[in-house]
Formats: C-alpha cells, sequence, structure tokens
C-alpha cells in the first residue's frame, strides 16, 4: 500500500527463498513477541463501537501515561495519524530528525510540502512550520531529554508551528515521554499500542494534541474508527500494571541477552530499545542474505548499509536459531 | 465523537431509564443481530497486517460483489471513508439524495463545501460537483435502478465531477448494486461489510473508485489501516456463499415477520431493506417513550417525527418484548 519499505511482511521472504527453513522467524519489526492476551467479548465485535468503550480506553491509557484525558484522541493505529496530519496541519516547511521512521517524510512529501530531514542537534536552529521527532529514535534508539523538545515545542508554538514527537516504543523509556504535556500548545504525541503490547494487528494508536487539532482529526476520523475489539483490549491492557511492569523487565532482560549474543560476532551495537537492537557491522549485506537463508528475517536500511536491526526472537528455539545462524556466518 | 445522531449507542438509554427492563433491546441500528462467527488467529492480531491478507480479503470481496479487484480499497469502516472524502476530492457544491444517512451532509459542511439536499427524482436537474446518493437508502429503503444510476455517474464525469453511491446495506439486495461498474470514471461506491454480516465492530469498509481517487485514499490512511483481525473474517466472510444465501433468506423472513406485528398495531409500512424497517404514526415520540421505558431502544429522526426505524429484533424473546410493549401501547 505504501512505497517505503517496512519490515513485518514475510511475503516477499517467502518468495526470494522458498527453501528456508520454517517456521519463519520475523525480527524484521520492533513488535514485542510475547503479546498481550486477547479477549474481546461478543459485544465489542458485534455493535458499532460505544462511546462509552472508546472513553474507558482513552481513560486507561491516560492513567497509564499520567495524561489529561482530554488530550487524547484515539486512531486506527498511529499511522493513519501519520498519513493525516499533512491534510489537517497547515505547513510549508517540515524538518524530520533523520534517519527515523521513513513514514514522516513520506506523508509529507505526498502532500507537496517540503521536507527537510536533519541531524537532532540542528533540530532547534532548523526553521519549519513543523519539527518531527521520534523518541526514542527508530532505528537507532536516540532518546532524546524531555526539557529538551519541551522548549522546542514552546518555541514552535511561539512561531505558531508545532513539534510532533512520535512515542510508537516509549513504553519500554516512559521517564522521556511527553504524555504528561499532552494538549499543550505546539505539541503533537503520537502513541503506538501494538508494539509494546505484541498486538500490532489490532490497529491501535492515539494522538496527544491541542484542542483545535484534535477537533480536526475528529472531523476527519468520523465516528467509530477503532474497533470495539481494540478498544476493549486497550482499556484492558492499559490497567495492567503488573503486566506492564513484568513485560518492561523481561525486555530489558531479553535485549541484553541480544547484545551478549551480537558481540560475540563481530557485530557492534549501535543503540536501540528493549524492543529492538540496531547492529552494525561491514557484512550487512551478505549477514542479512544468510540469516534469510536460514529462515530469518532482519531489517536493512537503504540509507545505512553496514545496518541491521533486529527484533527479539520470540522464544528460545528462535534465539537458538539464531545463534546458530550468526555462528555459521563468521 | 460526533455532532450527528445516530442509533446503535445505549449509554443515553442506559442513563435515562434506569429502570428499564434488562437486557435492552437495540433496535436502534440495520445491524444483522444473527452475526458470522469470528474466529482471528493470533497471527491476526500481533503482526502488521500482511499485504497476502489484504489481498485475500479484497480478493474475496470482489468475488463476492463481481467487482474488478483492482477497483477496491479496504478502509477501517465505510465511516472514515464518508469522513475523508472531503478531503480528498475537490468540490464547491454537492448534492445529496435526502433524507439519507446525516453524515454525508454533515462530513462535506465540515470541509466548508456547499450541501444541498434535494429529492432523489431532482438529482439529475442538480447541478453540483458531486452528487450522493445511498442504495438502499437509509432510512426508507428507496431502490434506485442501477441504469439511472450509471447515466448520472457518466453525466457527472462529463462535468469533471462523480457520483458517490453508498451500497451500505445493499447486500440484500444484491440486484441494484454498481459493484460490478467499480472503477468506472465519475462512481465512487462505498460498501460496509459490518451491517449484514453483523459484525459493525470489526471496522471494515471498502470504497471502488477511479484509480486517482484510490491512490489519494492510500495516502490519506497509509499502510495498515483496517486491523488484521477485520481482513480475515471479512476474508472468511466474504467467501462464504452458503452462509450470504441463506441470511439474506433469514433476515427477508424476519422482515416479513417484523412488518405483519405492525400492521396489527396502528403501524404503517415506509419502507426499509431485510435489516431495517421505517414505521409510521403520529404517535411515534409516544411510542418511543414507551418502548424505552420497555427496555428497546428504537430510532427517531428529527426531519420527519412521525418515523420510527426498527432493527431486527434478536431473537425470539425480544421479537415477543416488542409484541409486549406494542400491545400495552394500544
Amino acid at each position: 500500500m505504501s512505497a517505503v519499505i517496512h519490515g513485518g511482511d514475510l511475503a516477499d521472504l517467502v518468495a526470494a527463498f522458498p527453501g528456508a527453513p520454517r517456521p519463519l522467524i520475523d525480527l524484521s519489526t520492533g513488535i514485542n513477541p510475547w503479546p498481550y492476551s486477547v479477549h474481546p467479548s461478543d459485544d465489542a465485535w458485534c455493535r458499532l463501537p460505544q462511546r462509552e468503550a472508546e472513553q474507558e480506553c482513552i481513560d486507561a491509557l491516560a492513567s497509564y501515561l499520567g495524561a489529561d484525558a482530554e488530550s487524547i484522541i484515539l486512531t486506527p493505529g498511529t499511522q493513519l495519524a501519520i498519513s493525516l496530519l499533512p491534510y489537517l496541519l497547515a505547513a510549508h516547511r517540515v524538518a524530520i530528525a533523520s534517519p527515523t521512521y521513513a513514514e514522516h517524510a513520506a506523508a509529507w512529501r505526498i502532500a507537496g510540502v517540503e521536507v527537510i530531514e536533519v541531524a537532532l542537534h540542528a533540530l532547534p536552529d532548523t526553521e519549519a512550520d513543523i519539527l518531527v521527532v521520534t523518541n526514542p529514535n527508530n532505528p537507532n534508539g536516540t532518546l532524546h531529554p524531555a526539557s529538551a523538545l519541551l522548549d522546542l515545542a514552546q518555541a514552535q508554538a511561539a512561531r505558531g508551528g508545532c513539534l510532533i514527537v512520535d512515542e510508537a516504543f516509549c513504553d519500554v523509556v516512559p521517564q522521556v515521554s511527553l504524555a504528561a504535556h499532552g494538549g499543550a500548545k505546539g505539541l503533537v504525541i503520537l502513541r503506538s499500542f501494538g508494539k509494546f503490547f505484541g498486538l500490532a494487528g489490532s490497529r491501535l494508536g492515539a494522538v496527544l494534541a491541542p484542542p483545535e487539532l484534535r477537533q480536526k482529526l475528529r472531523h476527519a476520523m468520523g465516528p467509530w474508527a477503532v474497533s470495539g475489539p481494540a478498544l476493549e483490549v486497550g482499556a484492558a491492557a492499559y490497567r495492567d500494571s503488573e503486566w506492564i511492569s513484568t513485560t518492561r523487565l523481561a525486555l530489558d532482560a531479553e535485549a541484553s541477552r541480544l547484545d551478549e549474543l551480537f558481540t560475540g560476532h563481530k557485530l557492534s551495537i549501535v543503540g536501540g530499545t528493549s524492543l529492538y537492537r540496531l547492529a552494525e557491522t561491514d557484512d550487512a549485506a551478505q549477514l542479512k542474505l544468510h540469516l534469510a537463508q536460514a529462515g530469518i528475517h532482519v531489517r536493512s536500511f537503504d540509507y545505512n548499509p553496514t545496518w541491521l536491526r533486529f527484533g527479539l526472537p520470540p522464544g528460545e528455539i528462535a534465539f537458538h536459531r539464531l545463534a546458530a545462524a550468526l555462528e555459521s556466518f563468521r
């Protein structure tokens, strides 16, 4: 559907390597492979999504984020918000802290807006109606301190623009989230449900924004944009503080284990979050091919041919298949 | 989320009539109360919606409609398409065959476009960039012959405009569908999954449109707008021709039974489809109140205070509660 290349779709791998060992192991995304349990009610499937169900999901998310429920608009996935924003925010020039998730630049370019991709440190000195930062950044995991971003949002508000902060992977580093400031002038925060909670297929996201943009999003989506089952599972998951804290610790442990594996195999760790690790090697292209032949799909990047991004292997067997594949590449 | 009043949300009824008998019976929508069975896979929930899964759902829908798969774009519910179209189609004036589903007019008005609501027979003589027809119409069930609408679409194409045909309830009268012409210049067809298949919470809809509008919709929604579970259940349901034909017959029988009940209780049938019946009575407001006190929610209309729309009662107990409530109103 999109000209941008993404991880997470196995059809190409299946076509290119029909003889690769099964099951295929998809490490090409940053989605938690140990998902939150899903048990939507029959009502959630059958009835139009109820206002009460939507409000419950918003309230649960607000409580989880320490945010004002009023500041939140739910969306059927963060991507829809990214794609819609160029229709709703007037802009001549957008500056994006890069490299990052490629759909930001693509969406603004499609709308005919000038896009400049700048290094993060250059952002405060960049004149643009809209600044975009992903925090933590994808794929390299760079963390931007909340205070610096708040200053940037205020400066943007003063010039009649805004700062968009994509917090798609912020669940694992909640201390850098700006969600408590959601609704402030000049600040637009994007949140994603499916990555940390391992339910990317459910399509649930959120935008925390000033009142005017919230109203525009409501109009552009109309009522019932988010499915009943997604509202129900989102409300339950965001309230499950025990699952959330246990999962953060488990992901940290798995990410550390992956780092150890990499350092034993000539792969240096550039960065990442506990949902994905970015590794660097001069042999990245060959390694990607070698892994694909072993039925393991990882993410490469056109703009940096030495990088490979790895999601967490979904369990022991997958971990050991990855370890064996790295071993046989030496 | 919307300024437009809709059926299908029980919160107001619960608040206004806390003592009404339970379970509440929601007859305020035109959603099939006997839904298609839903068994989405874990993968559908956990992974990003796969291109293959999307294509399977599109192919199943195309086969069901007798349409060209190329002409189809899936959306997370028809409503999102209705809300987005004013952002994607240039128009100064939109003429809507009225009365009909109110979100059409609301969406164009929000975008600042002049909206005129005209009688159906006046539509061919109305000068407007965009014409909107719901076929069969909601709430009165008026059927527009395919040939007349095709002529209208051609005339609109010739003047650089288009005809939007909302076929939300067309599953029960497939003979009037224009889907086989999907993709033709000047013709935009909206389809809804949740009503006939009884899964309104799943959020699955489709737009059949010329290439340029399809591309604009792709850009405005980005990838993965429809959830994985919705793609899976949609693909299965659209291929289940036995369920489809059985359900059409069952809905016809239930609608006839409802008509018989009404004619025995001073309610004349204005029209409708086999998913909803529109009844007329001078006592409509009092009857709606009486039914609400009996725990039965029906749809009234600001613009015609003598109309009440009834969905199909979900089973024998509900049917007999409705019959008893009508009896006690005499």
